[in-house]
């Protein structure tokens, strides 16, 4: 089955926020074999939004929108859908109660323009909103061709479309062929490396399976997809056929799996039972936000020294002043005093520190912007390496987080 | 000016990666009065590839497509190209060149799929990638409409965009009616209550002027808009207005440009040429890494301490064991001893301290899942708050990182 999704807002057209909703879409309707056929961007104009529903609504049975419900001007989604599917807005009591229930519950006052949350067109079904004030509208064509309207909050609207409205479509329009996936994570080869050695697997996969590429800084994520009418079928080949892609690039492999390079560093040191620490300074506390951004995380990370300047290198992780003036604070004996500093100071089994030159300024001729000194300790030992990467301050930032963490987890996987 | 951008690739519609590259490109159109159309995001598949293409090439005159432009076999955009445009794919020395030379740079070598970004279509003018191997394709129809064909990896379209891209089609179409905006960050308000206390002011704006809301955790972002030929006659409304908004909500605008909270509070540290230091508990670092993604940040951050266990709390911030014991780590004497802890460790002129339970695990009845403690320290004094924030676990940990930026940027506000 296939989705047309609509994601309504200036603030996205402008740029001023970006669309993770339509992202969240396509993952929860894949396992049931149901895929995204695009997805249209349109501001907050009539003509635009009732052109762009007209088409998908041409093109899919399934149309979902997104955003445009807010109770502020600039949202104009109701009036659409109105002329669109018929009859007028009118309030409707079981929204108005839902709408003060939430208020109640934030603490807010009701005031009428979150009333006006409670108007919607008589041509649609409700769909209650448990988290916010906007409600969800189900509109349906006499093909049988159905619109849903969800807020834009990615909040309300991912819980809403996973817990209410997705599981109803699914009753509705049953599940076709089954899409199945496994994902390999490459680190060590760039996408047209991989590409080169998938040549021949590729040319001989059976039909409906496919290989894609996503390559992100310092690792390439390889996903194969299968697809058929029966799902055991599909498993037994996609397990086939990722043998022998894995096989083909052994120590490339990182993992086999699609998750982040956080959830991968603690998954194995909750296996091996193991603490760790990080003492940061380029990239100023973003690794150990990143280890603590994973649910159950607090088992294994205890925490973590930002050194950004040199005083607190030398006062809180004891890195020695001499070598500091000697080999300058970006240095692999710097970076290495830091993680061991770190483990004498928070006590944990693994550290992982960063020192380098994130830019735009701080360059030299010897030392340019995208230098990195990478420091992990695991029970494994001690490593030390240094980097020199390219792109901008959050590109060199981005990149130094997710070495460091591959570094980590390539030491936990010798355990 | 309206343009129409198509993002290609697979990997954005099934979810795996997130466009940021049309938000980018409005952005910096904008300031010339141009604005985008619509987004369209298709799949690597040629029929959906094609119609998009069509579709956009009616709509506006011109069309910008962002990835499909890898050297993999999921990438077909080049061959889609050459059908619309006519000609046919041949070797272009000067691309092929550009790519040998990018491969030596990053110390790649050069092989048979690498060589194949060299294949252009006949029928376009090739701009030459100077951060990237897959070149950028201008075609140009009979009737005056252009299509420029850009890769999709953010760092090399973002780069090429603004430095190539951009000026040759500013030349070429000039720059129409001027887009001006203005931007005021509003806390301690939500969405309706604003836009009730806007119902005049928005009614009474002139035409071409209109009002957005943006809502982000603990923060309300209003843009207004001002259209018109005269550059000059559109800014000075702009200022008539914003002056009008600004005063309906005196203590409630935080900011009165679109700047980012870490910016915002970098920038103040460095006009009072304050230092600062964070000691995070539930926010993992997340607040020292904000501070140090902006450029320029190493003037005023000295560093950070994650303390994330209690450990950490006790032996690295001098937190009282009692204390922990008898009010527990998240309590307000506890937060307010990790700030003044990170002050005596990290000697810096404020300090933000963070302490909760970001969920999903950890929540009492007394103290549920949201309950946040946050300090802040500033030569004006310190200031213990506690809050209780709603949402999942990114949810929580994003609100409190923004309710502490907005902390220590209200007390800098007062020096």
């Amino acid at each position: 089955m296939k989705i047309s999704i609509i994601v309504i807002g200036d603030e996205i057209l402008i740029g001023q926020v970006t669309d993770i909703n339509s992202g969240y879409i396509a993952n929860v309707v894949r396992p049931a074999g149901w895929s995204v056929d695009s997805v249209a961007t349109v501001g907050d104009d009539a003509t635009a939004i009732t052109t762009a529903i007209k088409a998908a609504l041409k093109r899919t049975d399934i149309v979902l929108t997104t955003g445009g419900l807010g109770p502020t001007k600039d949202d104009i989604t109701k009036e659409v859908l109105t002329k669109i599917f018929g009859g007028r807005l009118r309030l409707d009591p079981s929204v108005a109660e839902n709408v003060s229930r939430i208020c109640h519950k934030r603490r807010i006052k009701l005031n009428d323009l979150t009333a006006r949350q409670a108007m919607v067109p008589s041509s649609c079904r409700v769909i209650q909103n448990d988290v916010g004030t906007a409600p969800l509208m189900w509109f349906e064509r006499p093909d049988g061709k159905v619109l849903v309207a969800m807020p834009g909050v990615p909040f309300e609207m991912q819980s809403m479309f996973t817990n209410k409205v997705f599981p109803e479509l699914l009753k509705q329009f049953g599940s076709r062929d089954f899409i199945g996936h496994r994902v390999a994570l490459i680190n060590g080869l760039i996408e047209s490396e991989i590409a080169h050695r998938m040549n021949r697997f590729e040319s001989e996969l059976p039909e409906n399976f496919r290989l894609a590429y996503l390559p992100t800084p310092g690792l390439v994520r390889l996903r194969l997809d299968g697809e058929g009418p029966d799902r055991k079928v599909v498993e037994a080949e996609l397990d086939r056929q990722f043998e022998k892609l894995v096989a083909e690039f052994g120590p490339n492999v990182l993992w086999e799996s699609d998750m982040k390079l956080p959830e991968i560093a603690i998954e194995l040191l909750k296996k091996h039972n193991l603490t760790v620490s990080t003492a940061e300074s380029c990239t100023g506390g973003s690794i150990s936000g990143a280890l603590t951004s994973i649910p159950g995380s607090s088992a294994v990370v205890r925490g973590a020294v930002v050194a950004y300047s040199n005083d607190v290198k030398r006062d809180v992780l004891g890195v020695n002043e001499k070598c500091i003036e000697e080999y300058g604070a970006v240095s692999l004996p710097v970076v290495e005093q830091m993680a061991e500093g770190a483990k004498r100071l928070i006590h944990t089994d693994c550290v992982i520190a960063t020192s380098g030159i994130a830019g735009p300024g701080g360059g030299t001729a010897a030392k340019p912007v995208g230098t990195i000194c990478i420091s992990v300790i695991t029970p494994g030992g001690t490593s030390v390496n240094h980097y020199r990467f390219t792109g901008g301050r959050s590109q060199i930032i981005e990149r130094t987080v997710n070495t460091a963490l591959i570094k980590l987890i390539t030491e936990l996987k010798k355990l």
